[in-house]
């Protein structure tokens, strides 16, 4: 389980005081702001910084950007896009990534932000799951429904032998060889791992819900072939409870299509069940949250910790709808009240990207010397 | 001076009473909702009651759609629409009529709304500059920066004259035939006016400040032929003020760029200085207005008048910035408080036009048998 160093803002409990801050952040990333999410309003939330002359630092649990959009639906059109009639979801990532591109925002894809700690100067100390560590001014939350998490089994017990028995990814394949293995699943994770481990391990079986698969055609192909050459074996079939002896996981009990039950016998489970997105340690930063979505104003979509601000699906107000475009606005608004933090004593005049030569400079298409 | 017959809401008046709601309404014509304004947060207004299968009528000042973007800066590119790296504004309205195409909004152009009334049922009478009335169930202010009105001659005594001899706008071409006439401005509507009258009246002088003409280049070199040939006079000069004579108007005086005063002789003023926009009729419909801007609420935005909205970048609340991007927001927002005030007692789901079949159906997209 994971242990949340976060620094709750209740009562009693106090921020790292001054004298520990430069402990603390020492060879932490020094950043003016950190976009915890690379959906479409984290990438747009880039965009807008970048207007304003701040460079963000972006984090993602995915090893893409692109959030939901390139995770769960990529090749779906969205029709409600302003001034973009129709395109895909990857479509769309593809074009804020080209609209974010000239302002050089640092991306870190595939780590998990688990950690936010408030300290004594309003300031932030993030870390993630690869122990990266950013000393932030400010913060900015865009993370959709929440960091992907791998489809779990579901059955009783299983809990127990996860990450020694009962396994959401691979992490070290050597440890499967001339091991008795169960894989779960029809997507490309579980045949891409199927047709890996199928001549390495002792036996192996891969067991799916249904005759279609989601994966590529061609690797289902391959996955028959080695059935057909008794190198494996499937079964198609729904996973009803494990074998467990004494503590000691032995199988798991499916049911096939017909209503048989058939006991499965295996040192490890392997299971890929796609991705589903959970709110994660951000429950954990002691941000007021309702109904699984993070409370903000709607002047500078800021949560109850000054500072932290939140935009897209993740949040709620007063008339809030999960819509792309929504998220946008309130990336626009954000990156006004991140540069007026960041620069206290100075008025952030709107200026408009048509006639703006400091902001068509750094978009780089600035005319000969139209920037001062 | 134009009369407001609005209903004022305050008290000790009264809004129509239901007697003579019939009576106000016949000959109207029947909306759910009328969008006032027709640049980029009007024409997405059209998309996202569409979506939600409303179908709007939609009012603006100028004889086409696009409002400030297609009436000051066409050309001009524009880089923070999301998900568009450039376009041209003129572009963008491109966009945005294409993608509100399928939802067939009836659009009235070249038309005012210079009336407002409140009747009794909280519907909505509205009375357009060439008296066209619709009554309205909701009413969608989009009104940009407000109507656009021709940039007055700004001389002292100039009102006196405005429609009898000083013009912005030619009614009636036959009214200048055989009249000495001075026309003012030096882009497109100025040259026009000038080639096309040059032939027919007495006499005619054009008058502009500087030696560049926005207008054609071809239109310039024909107006500097007619010079040539006498059949009218050139002056590089700026306007300084009327000549009146017994509250006769005489002609004007100029300046020229060499500063000598140069006395011009007329029956007739024509000036074509361009438009800009005013907030006109809609400051007095008795909505609350803050700094030229109607104050909206930020779940609905909705103003002080229930079933009155306001959005883009006439409207204003906490946090607003005048960007497109907010308008389109805003435009979402207020097409789902439309709905629920045209059906109070049906809830409106949030549904995404990735998956929505309904949604498809409207959009014209939906696969054969997709929308039940």
């Amino acid at each position: 389980m994971r242990r949340s160093l976060c620094c709750r803002r209740s009562a009693g409990e106090k921020s790292l005081s001054e004298s520990h801050i430069s402990a603390a952040v020492d060879g932490a990333i020094q950043a003016d702001v950190v976009i915890v999410g690379a959906g479409p309003s984290g990438l747009f939330q880039i965009f807008e910084l970048g207007l304003l002359g701040i460079r963000a630092h972006i984090v993602d649990s995915l090893p893409h950007p692109g959030g939901q959009c390139s995770e769960l639906y990529p090749e779906k059109p969205i029709y409600d896009i302003p001034a973009v009639p129709v395109c895909t979801a990857q479509e769309l990532v593809d074009r804020l990534l080209q609209q974010a591109k000239p302002f050089n925002a640092q991306f870190h894809m595939g780590e998990e932000v688990i950690d936010l700690q408030v300290l004594e100067d309003q300031s932030f100390l993030l870390r993630t799951s690869r122990d990266t560590r950013f000393h932030a001014r400010s913060v900015i939350i865009a993370g959709g429904l929440g960091s992907f998490q791998p489809r779990r089994l579901g059955l009783a017990g299983a809990e127990t032998f996860e990450g020694t028995n009962i396994h959401y990814k691979v992490k070290n394949a050597a440890e499967f060889t001339h091991k008795n293995l169960i894989i779960f699943g029809g997507g490309d994770s579980a045949l891409d791992w199927t047709l890996e481990l199928a001549g390495k391990a002792h036996s192996l079986t891969l067991v799916h819900r249904r005759a279609e698969f989601r994966a590529a055609p061609a690797s289902v192909a391959k996955m028959r072939e080695l059935v057909s050459h008794g190198s494996m074996r499937y079964v198609e079939a729904i996973s009803q409870s494990l074998i467990i002896t004494e503590d000691v996981l032995q199988g798991v009990r499916v049911k096939t299509p017909q209503g048989r039950i058939e006991e499965l016998f295996a040192d490890h489970l392997l299971v890929f069940y796609g991705l589903h997105p959970k709110l994660g340690p951000i429950a954990d930063w002691g941000l007021d949250i309702d109904k699984r979505a993070i409370k903000v104003d709607t002047e500078k979509f800021q949560t109850n910790i000054p500072g932290v601000f939140a935009v897209g699906d993740i949040n709620t107000y007063p008339g809030k709808k999960k819509l792309i475009l929504s998220g946008f606005h309130e990336a626009a608004l954000a990156a006004f009240a991140v540069a007026a933090r960041l620069n206290p004593s100075k008025k952030i005049p709107l200026q408009y990207t048509t006639t703006s030569p400091i902001m068509q400079k750094r978009l780089g298409v600035a005319a000969d010397g139209a920037a001062s």
